[in-house]
């Protein structure tokens, strides 16, 4: 495989997939340490981007992914997922890194899969890869320091793993 | 059995069962991914409510499980969810999920129980069955499946477990 | 051993000892299930109270202790415990459950000590008695349940443990 | 080795390595218990300060760490630790205690390193000492009881590990 593209959900993968609820509504999301900092070395191998189905949650999202991190955001369901990749990329050249327990229908479809270790049991099984951290605690990390690895370059910042 | 009615318990269910405390009180709970999807696929197949005991912080239950998801929610302090139950089903017909130290005297009477993986001791040995994910991390989702699997289809949009 | 009264640490013991911070300081502490039900079934069988040695999140724990549980609190920094507890108990009278990294210095002094399972080591091997559950998480409901059983009576609404 | 100044990383380290996030931004990060009270006993022995490299939450860690514990902290990104380092230090009398994806060029160069139970892989292969306990959960109390009993003194406050 020769990625031209790795997408990652935001949900479950970018924070531990908690909603912190107050009388108000969905009121924060918890992000996790190494993420930013992996993926700004990522981005010297491959494209990426961001996309996620919560729209209640979406002003929490876009603040932290595309705001303070400077990535792109989409905001796409998950069962339309697989359509919506296959209009912009082919389903062979992206990576699709996913928790949740409807991924493995993406998973199916696209080129390379990688879950974090709290996923859905069927995202896991579906996935080629499983991440020893969990989301929103370096799973995105180890994933970008694994496809660093496995596709681009074994003398990169990460180091051996 | 035949299942008429899932009854979800919703603080340490639906819920890590946090209370996140403020100076002005209970402020948050935390709720998870897939629940909802998985709920959302459960209605399929058999009707399912909620229940609190939590009148301080029932706004917050509210607010997520009534306004944001959609569903039943009723305020039954734990000592009187038998007989709550009694007055709308028949025992046998109903499922019951629960997490509480005082939990196990509602499972023993219903026609079958779940307990999440971080229940009480006595909640989990009560249980017909004890999911391995945790409350508010998924265990309503893995007890959606399970019910699904297990009294009504095989060939559910859940997969193989 | 006759217990007279049991004395509970608050932070790490009632809570998960996380201190959540904003900008404008310590703003919440995340308390956890059961606990309140059990104290309230273990009121039936031995005194009990709270100390605390966190003033800055003094007004927290009283919310959350005194006001909505109806518990007696005081604010005694640790390393002053035996002598406060000297002067109102026999120090062979009280049970204390504390989990810091200074509470084996008051347990070696008191009749019967728990600790929560996350405990600092050194209260961990100065406890008679580490509850499975971690602070905030069940520990207290854990430890009434052991207290009642061990010391007051095998046939309580906590059922076999 | 004679130690002269303890470096700690603050995100990952005095804390979980969570961002709480709102629609408005970082909200709030998650300090733990001890590790406050272990710090004081430290001071006893050996100088020791802060580093972060988070500018958009630098005023929760300036809250806790400068205001509330009244401990030294400054803002130094990852990359130029070690040149930071090294204008006030010599770099063979520095401890330094960090989880991060890049800590592991700075604990390369230093002449003792920590990295708490849940650091990056990479951190805690290049790390002289790991903790058992975690960020934000007493992982600086650990290292401040391994510290004094390494370098200083068996018989401290903090007792047989």
């Amino acid at each position: 495989m020769n990625p031209k593209v790795v997408i990652f959900d935001v949900d479950g993968v970018m924070t531990t997939g908690q909603f912190f609820y107050s009388a108000d509504g969905k009121a924060m999301k918890v992000f996790g340490p190494d993420d930013n900092d992996a993926l700004n070395e990522l981005v010297n191998f491959v494209d990426f981007r961001f996309v996620s189905a919560d729209l209640k949650g979406f002003d929490i999202s876009r603040k932290r992914i595309t705001e303070d991190m400077g990535f792109k955001l989409d905001l796409v369901p998950s069962a339309e997922r697989p359509d919506w990749i296959k209009q912009i990329y082919e389903l062979k050249d992206v990576i699709y890194m996913g928790d949740g327990i409807f991924d493995h229908l993406v998973m199916d479809q696209v080129g390379y899969s990688i879950a974090p270790g709290n996923a859905f049991v069927s995202a896991k099984r579906a996935a080629d890869y499983v991440t020893e951290r969990t989301g929103g605690d370096r799973a995105v990390a180890e994933a970008c320091a694994h496809i660093v690895s496995k596709f681009f370059s074994k003398n990169s910042k990460f180091g051996q793993l």
